[in-house]
């Protein structure tokens, strides 16, 4: 892997230059990354004419560097639970939103919808304690 | 690891109660992580008031995974070689804005920036051809 800095002050063009490496190597058959530094953490995360926005879906990974904080975006997943492995073994408990197609996790339904597999259903976010007690009786799942 | 996903219909109370609970789970010293399905790609990844933004330093992890893309939030980061390494290892080639402070990383300067260990300056965003070239000659670094 060959990394390479691009440096300059403020507004001097980086971004535009850094666009238009990006297009030669991928014509080259490359796969190219990129990171930028947020040393001051003003970065603002993927908003449309953010730096990190404008190398959206020319590279095939991004990444923002803050202080406190890293966002990497990459563009495929295909299965949750490899996803779940590579990315959040160092998680005691990771709580889904969504993913009510997945089988294989335990489910909590708020309100009423209908979904196959529900362990538990809460009428409003006002019943966590409950949530909470199931989550600390369950056995680890992954 | 434990697993659970929060299921309901939009507006139910989902991320409110997620937001207990993770208060809940953190408090007994447990690490959480989050992760929010986002099918229709309609998610926002760090809008203020955004889910993902919701959960932002209650949380040692975050995710959005939306069609084709994945954003992915961590709270630390302390080596870049370690976390390029890490990351971004099945990229050919990684451009790295700013990190002028990165010794062991060749640069390109873009204007009149006084920099240590520069190895090619531009003037502008236009001569992008002689960094393609110069990245072409490169060994890997990495």
């Amino acid at each position: 892997m060959k990394v390479i800095a691009i440096v300059g002050y403020h507004n001097s063009g980086k971004t535009t230059l850094i666009e238009h490496v990006v297009d030669e190597l991928t014509a080259m058959g490359l796969k190219v990354g990129y990171v930028k530094h947020d040393p001051k953490g003003h970065g603002e995360t993927d908003r449309e004419g953010s730096d990190t926005f404008r190398l959206r879906g020319k590279t095939c990974k991004r990444a923002l560097l803050s202080p406190g904080e890293v966002t990497l975006w990459e563009r495929e997943w295909s299965d949750l639970m490899k996803f779940l492995h590579e990315r959040f073994s160092d998680c005691d408990v990771v709580i889904l939103e969504g993913f009510k197609g997945e089988r294989w996790v335990p489910k909590v339904v708020v309100g009423e919808l209908e979904v196959e597999g529900v362990l538990f259903r809460v009428e409003s976010s006002e019943e966590f304690k409950g949530v909470v007690e199931f989550i600390k009786g369950m056995e680890d799942n992954l």
